[in-house]
């Protein structure tokens, strides 16, 4: 049985972490399991608690690594976590290594996306260039065995972009047709590119005044 | 405070939760809880484990509350269970009683769904009008201070209709970009009006052999 391990920490993103997980956990053939620093409750800093089966000193290769997301993703980044530095030991013995948003930078952290295209969430994209990778303005971006996926619910796209790859078309339709992702969003505020003028602005100062960015 | 309740049972879908909770836990104003059985973890049956702060003995008004679905919503919803009854009781407390996925036939067991426009899981959909229900062929559907999604993915789109409802466009517009929900799904077999024929026939093969439909 090969292995699916999706990393969480405190303060993740569960819709990075959920939006991938309904695919990935129905892959055949493969076992999926959550992963964090100690086994036991992960929060995401709200209502939501997920349990991590295993902790990454019990994890030394997976098939499969996932990184979603989270405010903390960028932060760890910046300053370093024994996370990250497992990142770089687990990468090597991956067939795939793939992010959701912000766990972008994780990987970039890593040392894993040096001249490597990628994408992240559209609020940190500038910031994936400190870590040598060319970010990308798309939703999901496959460099040989990694895969980046843009913010929070890029996540569902590239599940499916992956289903496809190991599986082939048929099931990863069958996946996109059991979540009946037939997506219609009431607005067009998705993307930086779409919203209005006020919306991107309020939600970056709103980021900004967390984040304290470092340049 | 106000608070949003969403209900979890053993069997449910992390999606159809987690989707709309990345809006609904931002809500300004409210407080947002999982409540089941009983507090403490309930699994999907796969790998993922969330814990409910509730039991439902505990929780008799909410202001918002969220139904997911998932395989066994529809057992419960044709033999009955505690979990509808509680729906019955706490339904005249809500300003908003809303469901994703399958958790319509559970509000439906309920008799919230008598004559009431509502959607669900394509698969299910002919089972709404056991309920009583007018099935509608649509992503989101209000009628009153009832709201409920299609199949999974589906409640990301609802809570950012739900967002508008309450707060208003621009908020609903700053959730939505703050998800970045900005769908590509590499695939058009999001629903069976558009996935190839086998595709459908598959899937709906599979569901019914789990299923067994009684009808």
């Amino acid at each position: 049985m090969k292995q699916i391990a999706m990393l969480l920490y405190p303060g993740f993103t569960p819709l990075d972490a959920i939006g991938p997980y309904h695919a990935l956990s129905q892959f055949p053939g493969y076992e999926f399991f959550f992963v964090a620093q100690e086994a036991g409750p992960v929060s995401d800093g709200s209502a939501t608690v997920i349990q991590a089966q295993k902790s990454i000193s019990e994890v030394n290769s997976v098939d499969i690594l996932v990184v979603p997301g989270g405010l903390p993703a960028i932060t760890m980044a910046r300053t370093g976590d024994p996370l990250i530095d497992w990142i770089s030991k687990i990468h090597p013995t991956t067939e795939w290594t793939i992010s959701v948003c912000t766990g972008a930078l994780m990987l970039g952290a890593a040392g894993l996306l040096k001249d490597v295209p990628a994408t992240t969430h559209w609020y940190s994209h500038p910031e994936l260039s400190d870590y040598g990778a060319i970010p990308q303005d798309e939703r999901v971006v496959e460099s040989g065995k990694i895969m980046t996926a843009a913010g929070v619910s890029a996540g569902i796209d590239m599940s499916l972009v992956l289903a496809e790859r190991i599986f082939g078309r048929e099931f990863a339709e069958k996946m996109q047709l059991d979540m009946e992702y037939d997506p219609k969003p009431p607005f067009n505020a998705g993307h930086p590119r779409s919203a209005p003028e006020s919306v991107v602005s309020d939600l970056r100062s709103l980021f900004d005044s967390v984040l304290k960015p470092n340049k």
